[in-house]
């Protein structure tokens, strides 16, 4: 499978096209500059930069050809920044739109625990939860994507445990590396298609969470 | 018509109040903060604190027996400022479902011109431009509601001419009280349900413009 992974230079992204990349599937890391490239090119991995600043039709542009996107950027979600309405709302939208200008039908979506549902989001980072909202309704009504959205809890850096539990009802944390798992595994599972996933550490196998 | 104003205090929505009291409308201003009563209640014109930051279930009990919503409150479109996504975005959209809740079919939207073209955003307030573009969208997309949406060029402070130009082609400046006396027209013209109407200083007369 043919892979573009948008953020890859994030935390999520950088963890995700390795695990690709291991798994044996085609992979392009979509970085924001130029000097991210060497990072992925020292691993064997392709790069391109990816503008979510720019227009629909030139994301599109290199889009084409991929069977897939994942979307794993972020703008960090500071309060106060123009970013948030800018890279997690727009630039996520235009994303879908490049991606169905493409012809790239599957798209999944890295959101955020409780994002569509207004009434749990943190004060704290309240504006950033108002654009993954939209963003995502928007994958959901508005486009005709074969979307998958994932809904990780509180992201850490502790050690993957290959585990996780896909119950929404409470918050709760999960290791970076388990969610760029869970993206690997709903890539390859076309039952997750059209669904929103809630996930936390817990103790169900990903593949067997996922299906 | 019994209309509920949201934005009462802002720079259209004094002009409307009074434009609709002067027609004979029954109309209450929202308001943000209590401060800002006395100016309506010296005018005769009755108001109720409307806080865009809570839920639609809230707002929704205030809007109760009105036959219109008309949104024309603004977070400023400053940028680098939370309240454009709180506000200008996700408040609007709250008191969308809050008019769906309280059975108010009409509700008509003060846009701003060319927000539902991304090519056409100015760079400055392009922020601002990203939150009305997505609350007009919901608008449309994802609401039952008999709405209009209005979208003025640049506003500015010069005396109404009582006559617009609703040709989309260019940018343009309108006078607010303009803006304002348009928005009476849209309410008691049901033939404006389900459009977009770019407005601009011109020389037809407002309600046969709207017409």
């Amino acid at each position: 499978m043919k892979v573009f992974v948008i953020g890859a230079h994030g935390n999520v992204g950088r963890l995700l096209v390795q695990q690709l990349k291991e798994k044996g599937d085609e992979v392009v890391a979509g970085i924001r500059k130029p000097e991210q490239a060497h990072e992925f090119s020292d691993m064997g991995i392709e790069t391109a930069e990816f503008d979510l600043l720019g227009r629909p039709e030139e994301m599109g542009v290199l889009l084409d050809g991929f069977d897939a996107v994942v979307f794993t950027a972020g703008s960090g979600g500071k309060t106060g920044d123009d970013m948030t309405l800018l890279i997690d709302l727009d630039g996520a939208v235009k994303s879908m739109q490049a991606a169905e200008i493409a012809g790239v039908k599957r798209y999944v979506m890295v959101s955020a625990m409780h994002a569509e549902n207004r009434n749990r989001w943190g004060d704290q980072i309240r504006p950033y939860y108002v654009a993954k909202f939209y963003a995502d309704e928007w994958l959901r009504h508005r486009t005709t994507l074969d979307y998958t959205i994932l809904e990780p809890g509180a992201l850490t850096f502790d050690e993957p445990t290959g585990q996780i539990s896909t119950d929404d009802l409470e918050g709760g944390r999960i290791a970076r590396a388990d969610v760029a798992a869970a993206a690997v595994a709903v890539l390859h599972e076309p039952a997750t298609i059209k669904r929103t996933i809630p996930m936390k550490a817990g103790d169900t196998p990903i593949e067997a969470a996922i299906r």
